[in-house]
């Protein structure tokens, strides 16, 4: 499934980090997918001008290395800011007049992990809606093997990252080898989803976590395209924009 | 998620042995899906009269429990009939002539393996097209938490067990807890393909695998609700008519 002398590069998806081991990272680009809402959040800060973001594992990490840098630190843990932390996942929380030229240390739960997982990629990005066009044109150009990478839920996959992940190999299937029944189910669902995303994802279990927390708003932006249309690179265990 | 005094069972669907994990597989019903075609030839041949069908691990331990019993031998590896065996995976070789009142002993890499993983379960079934119908009165008259297990391919997500899955989410969700995104995504994709199942398969890893090995008629057969309506239920580690 490599692409020496020009042959078609593979398109993927993984649904759960669980499954991450059945699939060629080391000779793939990856696309780390937290849709609600670290990806979003990501993008969102990077494109209202933070220096750059640094995600950690553990909220520890956070504290430490945001005293270090002087950073701003963030992270939630069962949707409330995390003791020690001074701000959380919502991209609202990100506006230019606050984020520009800053660092941020962001410490999540499911996509960190996968990013670490990740690490062996030719090269990590992330993605979400607020970014597709930015993700998809990248992987276009690139011409190399594609993992989309959901970070699900604690190992479950869920709904979001794969509708996300639809999204994706909608756009871009023609330029890779599709084979791949996850591939496949992620573009099929986001087919049936895509006129009204947002009303889908009523159904959906972290729609309703999130709703009870009140974030609505939130979830609305987050499953909006190309409200922040730039391209989080991995470098040195820093996001930066590609 | 138990159900004491009479509330609401869930139903989940478990897309990969690699997240089983994940499940509360000690109180609920698990049923294993391997559509094509372990557990559609389990319930075929249940169907047309065998005594009990034995699934094993390996081709040695199939050899070997075949002939302690004088039983028949069945497996396949790489699509073809594994050495030392009689018989293969095709529900066509298990017509009532050739298989009543007779023992199978059956090896199949990805069903026998999650049967193997869930075996703390209140009760193990398997299903498929075939025998949808009798799966599912099964399930809404036990009023306990169900697991959908899809066997899948090597780990890897596919497409007709998913299907499967769909399909007992969508016939009996009214008698359940659903709050499973992979059981919104399974019955999601199989509204989608409902109407044309087998069409729908053409786009599909495995479709395309067996294919290749002219078996687009046991596709077909496997892919048809109700031809073979029995209940295989696990006993003592022999699959009999429940």
């Amino acid at each position: 499934m490599t692409e020496p002398n020009g042959s078609t590069p593979s398109l993927e998806v993984c649904l759960s980090p669980a499954l991450l081991h059945l699939y060629d990272v080391k000779n793939s680009i990856v696309v780390i997918i937290d849709v609600l809402r670290a990806t979003s959040t990501i993008c969102t800060a990077l494109y209202n001008g933070a220096a750059k973001i640094i995600p950690v594992a553990s909220v520890e990490e956070c504290v430490n290395i945001g005293r270090q840098l002087s950073a701003i630190t963030a992270g939630e843990r069962d949707g409330k800011i995390a003791e020690g932390l001074a701000y959380g996942n919502s991209p609202f929380e990100y506006p230019r007049d606050f984020i520009e030229g800053k660092i941020l240390v962001l410490t999540t739960t499911n996509g960190t992990k996968l990013l670490h997982m990740a690490k062996d990629a030719i090269q990590i990005i992330t993605g979400s809606f607020p970014n597709l066009s930015a993700v998809c044109e990248y992987l276009v150009a690139q011409g190399k093997n594609v993992i989309l990478g959901c970070a699900a839920w604690k190992d479950r996959v869920n709904m979001e990252d794969t509708l996300f992940a639809g999204a994706v190999v909608h756009r871009i299937k023609q330029h890779f080898n599709v084979n791949c029944d996850s591939a496949l189910a992620a573009e099929t669902l986001y087919n049936t989803a895509k006129d009204d995303i947002f009303g889908f994802m009523r159904q959906a279990s972290h729609f309703q976590r999130l709703s009870r927390y009140g974030l609505e708003k939130d979830i609305r932006y987050c499953l909006t395209p190309d409200s922040a249309n730039v391209l989080p690179i991995l470098q040195n265990g820093e996001l930066v924009v590609g």
